[in-house]
């Protein structure tokens, strides 16, 4: 089972009616598997330190999925293995008047944190090609003929191109992108919202507009597929990842954010000779202290 | 005189060392461009405050230029025409040390207003591919090598292109963008400079700096015409003013402005058949107030 397997870079098609959301194809042991995901985090942890020390490379984490695919709780696991103060978590809700008013990127580089933290996206961009098109909002968009003016196919090819013009910005300004979609079946979505409603500590995570969205299954998809297949880049890979599980979806993305540190290799910053060199005064200046 | 003169949109090349700083050619009467500048300013204010009312589009002003062509007397003049109210000016300085810290376009996009509103940029991202290429700043930035180990060509060619891209994300969202280079003289910058020195008042405008950038003169004409030739756009149009005499630099940044406003068409918003019906009902009730 190697992370390459699902990405989706712009070499292959997405279809998402023939992915398996359960990767039962590859036959992984639950309790391996959750060993191997524990023994993946100090590392993690590690490499992290010296991003953060470095400061040379930012590493950019979006999250996208359809609700109860496990967004959050694939969050609450990543950061048990990181120093939270290395780490910003961004959670984009619906957008706010002040943020219609402005281009839709503006709220997302308002939250891309400095180059050495690792910035996590809960739903980001992606959903002004995801809910915007499902719900058809930019129709309403007060903004000139030029910007809305023009066939749903146009309008989105536009975001697309967009999209891919900023993220290859953000790479050359030093961040690494990573886009993860939790694929998730209509079934298990219908068994954690059952839960959500039996569970009076889960009730708050549901919604009646919850199943309005569930009614729109196809059309998510279709959405899906269409964003990721036009914005699946060398520069910003896209993983697609079976959400049924998830333990199997923990190990996969802690896996990819794994490779993709140590791919990035920060080290520690080193001082010069001369700074060395006087590493021996200081500590004679400290110690000498009165 | 035509503002079209001065209009780099990509058909024509710029070459500074042919182009005239007092516009002398145009043989402009001083007071009767006083007048016709000052005829102007109502109608500006009138358009600015339908653009406000409609928050449909919003307008871009971007001003660049060396020490002392006249940004900040630019803007004043232009202010007074317009309700502030819907005017956000924003000054670009030495980047501090978070800005560094992020993409090149982060403090600009953070700082672009609502639709709707005047922005006005004294100085802007031209800053990084006009002082950061002079002074080559660029090459002791803290970023991966694939940011910056290359030529200092393809550097900035990097840079113009993802200023394009983001100047039409600007304008798909619904911006228009004028650029503006004040074109001045280094005999006029020299009387310029002297005055701040031998003026108390203007002594805070000068410093020692300013006259390491004088040094660098061929430089920075080289980087203007580079920058303006590779993004001046149909979307986003450069306009190299005569900048010597200022009353006519007034003029043209005004007319510009005005005939920009113009054909946005900016228009007060209607309300519907069904509110302007009940508009009778709400004046009784108002009147009948006790």
């Amino acid at each position: 089972m190697k992370t390459k397997d699902f990405m989706y870079d712009g070499e292959k098609k997405l279809d998402l009616k023939k992915l398996s959301t359960n990767g039962k194809e590859y036959k992984p042991d639950k309790q391996k598997t959750i060993e191997k995901t524990a023994k993946m985090l100090p590392r993690l942890g590690e490499l992290q330190s010296r991003l953060y020390a470095e400061a040379k490379e930012g590493l950019l984490v979006i999250l996208q999925a359809i609700d109860a695919a496990g967004k959050d709780s694939t969050i609450k696991h990543v950061m048990s293995g990181i120093n939270p103060q290395g780490v910003i978590v961004t959670s984009f809700k619906q957008p706010t008047s002040a943020e219609l008013a402005h281009g839709f990127l503006w709220r997302i580089e308002k939250a891309i944190p400095e180059r050495g933290y690792i910035g996590i996206m809960n739903r980001s961009h992606y959903e002004d090609v995801l809910t915007v098109k499902v719900n058809k909002f930019y129709k309403s968009y007060n903004m000139p003929g030029r910007c809305i003016d023009m066939s749903e196919k146009e309008f989105f090819k536009n975001r697309y191109r967009m999209i891919n013009n900023y993220e290859e910005y953000l790479s050359l300004s030093g961040y690494r992108i990573i886009k993860i979609f939790l694929n998730v079946s209509a079934d298990k979505q219908k068994e954690r919202f059952l839960e959500r409603i039996d569970n009076p500590a889960k009730n708050w995570k549901f919604s009646a507009s919850d199943l309005k969205e569930r009614a729109k299954w196809d059309e998510y998809r279709e959405a899906f597929e269409d964003a990721i297949n036009a914005t699946g880049t060398k520069t910003a890979p896209w993983y697609v990842l079976p959400a049924d599980r998830k333990w199997l979806t923990r190990y996969l993305v802690t896996k990819i954010l794994l490779e993709t540190l140590e791919d990035m290799d920060p080290q520690f910053p080193k001082l010069s000779k001369e700074e060395t060199a006087k590493l021996g005064d200081y500590k004679t200046a400290l110690l000498n202290e009165k």
